[in-house]
């Protein structure tokens, strides 16, 4: 509280400072930045394992997955293709690798079925394309672009999605292709646990049942883009969709504020309308995007008992991580020399 | 722009005046309102007849169930009921009625299918309900409630929402008792001419083919609410989803700014996620109801090209009614002396 308040009496000086200085005609500059930086953030979801549960061995899986994305995207950038290639870039090679919940190795449902969704979105023109309910579709990302470039849609569902898909020359696979016996488990658990107690709004609560993976990025030419996708909540039933393909929550981005990629507790982050809200209190409470996300995360969200987090990058090519969970699988990268990957606080 | 530059000094030296008064403890009071005003808007969407084709007798009939579902709204309120309760009788009357593209008498899908979806969100927790993809549920903001009220989750798709409604206790009717000739005439034109001409994107804009309801409301507690049905686009394929059952998009609520139900080129409004934004700028731009309506819907959408509107309210009852499109389906009843009927301009 006390940071907020400070925060709070700041930003009343800045505005009286800058307000002062239109009418005046004499605003302070904004700080000079590198105009061709690029940059790129990435996450494999806020339902990490409890670190008592991480070995030293999964965890260098998990860290060489997240770098090979990291990687792959950056590459993109650094030769000079568009943030929303290197979202995808990113994002596709999460979607194959079978630790994170998204494409194969993807959560199951009730039923043991995976059932797939995604969005993108770039924030030069505001496009964007959402997919959910897919269970045939290999990259649930790619299908999502397909819908943003070659539709006049944005969000497409379940069969008539993967009507789409054919019509688009995608091949689609059977379910079995994202199962894994990683997965099965989970579910059994899940069911077993939910059949003992019936406590499920509890066990709704339980991250480790979620993930998501996205990717963020800024591009030469000062575009950004954002990308999400997931397999869901595992033992999710009556064809549950979360934030992932829903543009506003779990995806957005505008090149006058921000792109934002969400992971958590899908309902909380809907209802928040997490991913806009960074953007918006951006343009319009004039905070930069280390103030909003910490605010949305660390301070709404909380307050509403939504767990979770964001990656996020700004029109200056700033990214910014912030979770108030446990842990979120990320990797940073830019031009300015960062480069890291982490998985805990 | 006068207006917006003129707004902003205004807000600079407000906030001035606000960060002194927080600084010095003598902060403005706001202007005093009657606490238990009561109010409720509705709408049965932006997709009008053109005047041109509009008889006496359609109008008539048009204003007549406008009529209805405004007052069965407001006596809901009146009888010291909740804007949930007030939106939920509005929208479900709006429903049965075959003349609003919502429930019975939907639009068809490409395959000559109702698929309905809706939303409803209260302001006073901020909890939310929404399905899409429903072919047998006779009132689907009904079960967008349902899941509000009786689920973990906030939405809910296709067969899987239908399996919850039956869970829920719901009647499922067939398919046939949304379907109305009208309708049906609709899509064979839109069909006929798709082949003919192949505009698929210039008809797409076509507001004759769009379509939704609903309604806002304060009610005497100051609690808002926002609720939104529809049965989507007419020849609309690939399980195609609009900005009605997306929370952000088509309907929001909160106590602390405003309540909002969307009706319009749904994409466009997703990729706005116009009924948050309407409150975001309230919330961190510091603009009325009526300023923030006006830009998002004559400014931002127009720009972006998108037709359509909102009904709104904020936490002092204040209604908005704004579109940029020939005409809404539209009404507006208060304890303050208003009511209202109107579909053109």
């Amino acid at each position: 509280m006390r940071t907020s308040m400070s925060a709070r009496r700041t930003r009343c000086l800045l505005t009286v400072l800058v307000c002062g200085g239109a009418l005046l005609a004499t605003a302070a500059p904004t700080p000079a930045q590198e105009p061709n930086l690029i940059s790129i953030a990435i996450h494999g979801g806020a339902g990490t394992l409890p670190r008592s549960e991480m070995t030293a061995e999964k965890e260098a899986l998990y860290r060489a997955g997240l770098e090979a994305a990291l990687d792959a995207g950056y590459a993109v950038l650094e030769r000079g293709g568009s943030s929303l290639d290197a979202v995808t870039a990113a994002v596709q090679l999460l979607e194959e690798n079978p630790l994170f919940n998204a494409g194969k190795g993807a959560v199951l449902n009730h039923q043991g079925i995976a059932e797939l969704d995604a969005s993108i979105m770039e924030g030069k023109d505001r496009r964007a394309g959402a997919v959910a309910g897919l269970r045939h579709v290999r990259s649930p990302i790619e299908l999502a672009r397909k819908v943003m470039e070659n539709s006049p849609h944005v969000m497409l569902v379940g069969d008539g999605a993967e009507e789409f898909a054919l019509a688009q020359g995608l091949a689609l696979v059977p379910n079995e292709y994202f199962l894994t016996d990683a997965r099965r488990e989970q579910l059994q658990r899940k069911l077993s646990r939910t059949t003992a107690s019936s406590q499920q709004r509890r066990e709704a609560n339980d991250l480790s049942a979620f993930g998501t993976v996205g990717a963020v990025a800024r591009d030469r030419n000062g575009n950004l883009a954002a990308a999400t996708s997931t397999g869901g909540m595992t033992g999710k039933r009556w064809g549950r969709i979360g934030d992932s393909p829903i543009i506003g929550a779990g995806t957005y981005a505008d090149n006058a504020s921000c792109a934002v990629s969400a992971t958590g507790h899908g309902e909380y982050f809907i209802r928040s309308v997490v991913a806009y809200d960074i953007c918006a209190q951006m343009a319009y409470g004039k905070m930069s995007l280390a103030q909003s996300a910490d605010v949305v995360i660390n301070h709404k969200l909380r307050q509403m008992g939504g767990d979770g987090g964001i990656i996020a990058v700004d029109g200056d090519g700033n990214l910014v991580l912030e979770f108030n969970s446990e842990g979120m699988f990320r990797g940073a990268r830019s031009s300015a020399g960062r480069r890291e990957v982490a998985i805990y606080r």
